[in-house]
């Protein structure tokens, strides 16, 4: 087995300034108003006519001489006789003189003769002649010509990213088309065997798994203003990827790969760079994101990510963003980046950078706390429970808890949980999820979740059956929930209970010792034992798959429907849900216990609400 | 002329309710996951598989029993029989017995019979049989079927914003299509007959303008979450107008209307959504806005924008944008305010609630000063101008210079400038400023400049010309610029120089009074004067059209362009530009002066470098 060997690493800043020495601009598009909104100027724009064009009134009422208006207040209006009317959207037909004046609408062009014009509240219609009860000025309440915009000026400079108001003004220019940068296309090629696009089906006796990183980093790219490409799948097939690779660069003014760990594919991207482009640095120090690549390939700029999904993400946030973001000429949002304080002890000593998938959460005092989420590189599930990534220097052995982080958000649209929950996996506690605005509940298991719930980092625990409970907290509520066999509909092995498991040649699939679900069940089983005088390890022994114990609540009833097993730990509403047969064994409570710090917490109170009305 | 009245003003608070109480939702759509992002989802997606679907080897190596690893160690390392091996996207094809191994990629099936992995790293090969130098313990280095997302877990819940992150969790369940909340369609009707669309010719003679609003509310629209349908333009015929809104209620969740501010169109459009609706408000106490109309039509939502659009663009930020955002799921960022301090006292004696528009400049401190932005509510660059809208309470008659204001920006990506500047209109300061990065430049003229300056809003004053200098400043640089009259190509009139004005029969064009331009004029034909021992105002008097100043560079020679003048007052590079002949008059100084206070901020150490430059 031959691997490529990654011995002379670049530093992360060797790695930043490489992708920032490779153009990725994509170039000048111009693109009709309406699809200016957010793009990016790419030269000045100037006046190109008077705004407005013409004399124009400000209000409705009557164009007149200003001299004619002298001296006339309440007391002793002026006279003048109405001429004609003139609306906005008409060339006045009427010339005006002294002792005369004209109807006006707001917006109209004012008559040639007049240089003034009196708003309709303080005039008085009479017959043919209109009675203007105040004195106007040359000037007052004409708009003149040029007077908002000048023709010549200065409207917008290159750099300007084009908001509404701007449109405003291109708008007010008669300006239907700017000249904008074009967004960096930027080409997804991922390599791999066993990927599959989403909308295949999967075959996973083969291995296969579906493609994470294609259309993540594909959102990646559109989050920092670049245009995604995605191309077919490569397969590991030495050709077809350089064909691939190839026609990427043809196309894109940036190529991503990424997919596959396999050491032949990393081989050909190597030797397809080093024949077609040069390779600038090839490894980096730093964790995860070791095998990083960069180069050019037949001109284009080229960035290898790591295979796996949540290294692929980091990598891509704290390197490729930026250069992306500067060639689109969008700066990053200052909401892309949250401060806080780390929420436990992490530990370090590997003498690299690091980039540490994190999640965030809420103190009582609306602080961000940020936990490491970490459930192995190969986790796709991290990527949902991460908010985003901090970096840490190879001369940090510790982040201590309480110490200040800044947390690169993943994107700027992430918002963090308005509550963190941990523990049992329930689908009444799913429904009542349903109800609260953007929560994050990791179904760690009941155990696991008093721990952490002790460590201080959740709001909330949810936690089923028997327990030590020895954490301090505060009970929100809680429900009871029937548990006891899951088996094929019909139940054609004539299943009654734990017995029968003991007794006969059944395989049956547990839950893993974090479920509140197995301390259930082993409390009955050692009912059993105590009633048989029997051990009870000799009972555990007797039933095929005691030991097999799945992470989630409907993990064990799917073997029955596959047909791998004939009896699952369950739940009644499982049964159900998955139209098998129940076998109750037991009642268990559900209790939904707070960070007594957190009971205030909006998030918590919602919980608590939809607890009560449940 | 018969005015619609409003006298039952509604309050503020009474319009967000009656535009609250409108249903704009736009239903659910399946949208492909490549189109998911920043979509929010409006159900629960649970996983309908196990992530992975098999058992996983985490790392690339061998394949083998724990068991035969017992005690193995560097001294005393085990040695297995390679028989075989399995590449990620493989069905294993061997079975494995006690003494055996199999060599495993990343991401490969483990083979039955295998319980755990030892990395490569720690074996060596050895012809057929392989020395492995640790024990390992079962489920060692192997990712099991479903320990990254079990199937039934919760996956993303109601409500989830669809980020880069998220669309990662989909694609690795299959997920390949999402329901999600339609984005509300909103129909902008906008009548007057004078409204011309950007990509037409403007007949100016006729009163005629650019549509503004349109397009300025639709990018709005889209900030917003919503979809954006632009009508074609109503006019004032009253027929065309119903049926142009009715159209739009048809098609869309809500109706906006804006544009026309004439009398009779306000009135179609209250009989409309009277015979065809309902109007639950017409008329609230707030400045500007007070026309705002709110009601159902056909069963969609309307609500009547005031016509100009700076009003337009605020009522819609403050009342519709909000309405747009909870329909669409989507909430307002935490960029869209900004705390800031007033740099200015503003009075008010009115009575009503108000929408203030203001631009920003941060100070020394990097601290946001507000301004109040107010060019007249018909200009349309104080929408440029403005980055958003303060709300001032009715019982509020003053803010004072240094109150605490926040200013809810027009857009989230609207960005503060990072230079201000006020004064004099000029082609070599447009080129400098566009070497900076989002500056924003006034060009009021060199006194107001100055005046303003005085104020302490501005970064930098740019003057021209004679001044009395009774600022306290700091000078970062400056250029000079040669002046004169701008006359037709090739001179046809032989004008020599200003005495030609004062004896021949010319028309010409003069800059108003804030321009230094003026100011340099001013002082030539004082000295004419004095030479010619006669007083100032007869040679005033005797240029036909030395009273008619315009404000910006270029309008006095755009006036000889079309034929209204003979000469006009201007700059050698303003006449180079259009093609016109220059005679040479003066020269006069520019100087660019900075507020001391601000003399270290980024954008003003930026204007001094590109002045060093220039």
């Amino acid at each position: 087995m031959n691997r490529k060997e990654f011995r002379d690493l670049a530093s992360p800043e060797a790695a930043h300034e490489a992708i920032d020495s490779l153009s990725i601009e994509g170039g000048v598009e111009r693109v009709p108003l309406e699809n200016a909104r957010d793009r990016v100027l790419v030269a000045r724009l100037d006046a190109e006519l008077d705004v407005p064009g013409f004399d124009r009134a400000s209000l409705d009422g009557y164009a007149l001489r200003a001299a004619d208006t002298f001296g006339a207040d309440e007391a002793d209006p002026a006279r003048l006789e109405v001429v004609g009317e003139v609306h906005a959207g008409e060339n006045p037909a009427v010339e005006l003189e002294g002792g005369q004046a004209v109807e006006i609408s707001t917006g109209a062009v004012m008559p040639s003769g007049a240089d003034a014009m009196v708003p309709v509240e303080r005039t008085e219609r009479d017959g043919a002649d209109v009675v203007v009860r105040t004195a106007v000025a040359p000037g007052d309440n004409v708009m003149f010509a040029g007077a908002d915009v000048a023709a010549g000026e200065r409207a917008l400079g290159p750099g300007t990213r084009i908001t509404p108001r701007d449109i405003g003004l291109l708008s007010a220019l008669g300006i239907d088309e700017v000249p904008v940068r074009k967004r960096p296309r930027v080409g997804i090629v991922s390599t791999g065997d066993e990927l599959v696009r989403p909308s295949e089906d999967l075959e996973s006796d083969r291995g296969e798994i579906y493609d994470v990183n294609s259309y993540t980093i594909a959102a990646g790219v559109e989050d920092a203003g670049g245009e995604p490409v995605l191309y077919p799948h490569a397969g590991d097939e030495q050709d077809e990827m350089e064909r691939l690779l190839r026609q990427a660069a043809d196309e894109c003014d940036l190529v991503l790969s990424s997919g596959s760990t396999s050491a032949s594919a990393v081989d050909v991207i190597y030797r397809v760079i080093e024949a077609q482009g040069e390779l600038l640095l090839h490894g980096v120090r730093i964790k995860p994101g070791k095998p990083m690549l960069v180069g050019q390939l037949d001109g284009s700029a080229y960035v290898g990510l790591p295979g796996y999904p949540v290294s692929a993400m980091m990598v891509f946030r704290t390197f490729v963003a930026p250069a992306i973001r500067d060639a689109a000429g969008v700066p990053e949002p200052e909401t892309a980046t949250i401060d806080g304080t780390m929420a436990v002890r992490e530990r370090y000593a590997e003498g690299r950078h690091r980039l540490l998938p994190v999640g965030l959460v809420e103190d009582a005092d609306g602080e961000s706390l940020v936990y490491p989420v970490d459930k192995g590189s190969g986790a796709t599930t991290s990527l949902a429970e991460a908010d985003g990534v901090v970096e840490v220097d190879p001369e940090t052995d510790y982040l201590e808890a309480g110490e200040s982080v800044t947390v690169t958000l993943f994107s700027p649209s992430v918002r963090p949980p308005t509550l963190l929950g941990v523990g049992e996996d329930d689908p009444t506690l799913n429904r009542l999820l349903d109800g609260l605005e953007n929560p994050r509940y990791l179904a760690v298991g009941s155990r696991p979740g008093l721990r952490r719930l002790r460590n201080g980092v959740p709001d909330v625990a949810v936690v089923a059956g028997p327990t030590e409970r020895s954490v301090e907290a505060t009970a929100l509520g809680g429900w009871e929930r029937e548990w006891g066999l899951i088996v094929r509909p019909g139940n054609p092995d004539e299943i009654e209970g734990l017995a029968d498991l003991v007794d006969r040649e059944l395989r049956f699939v547990n839950r893993t010792t974090d479920s509140g679900l197995r301390s259930s069940l082993e409390a009955v089983l050692a009912d059993l034992a105590a009633d048989r005088e029997v051990d009870r390890a000799d009972l555990r022994a007797s039933i095929d798959g005691f030991d097999l114990g799945l992470r989630a609540h409907e993990s064990p009833p799917r073997k029955v429907i596959a047909g791998d097993a004939d009896a699952a730990l369950g739940l009644r509403d499982t049964a159900t849900r998955l139209d098998l047969e129940f076998v109750p064994i037991g009642t268990q409570s559900v209790r939904v216990l707070a960070n007594p710090d957190r009971t205030d917490k909006p998030g918590v109170r919602d919980l608590e609400r939809a607890l009560e009305g449940s």
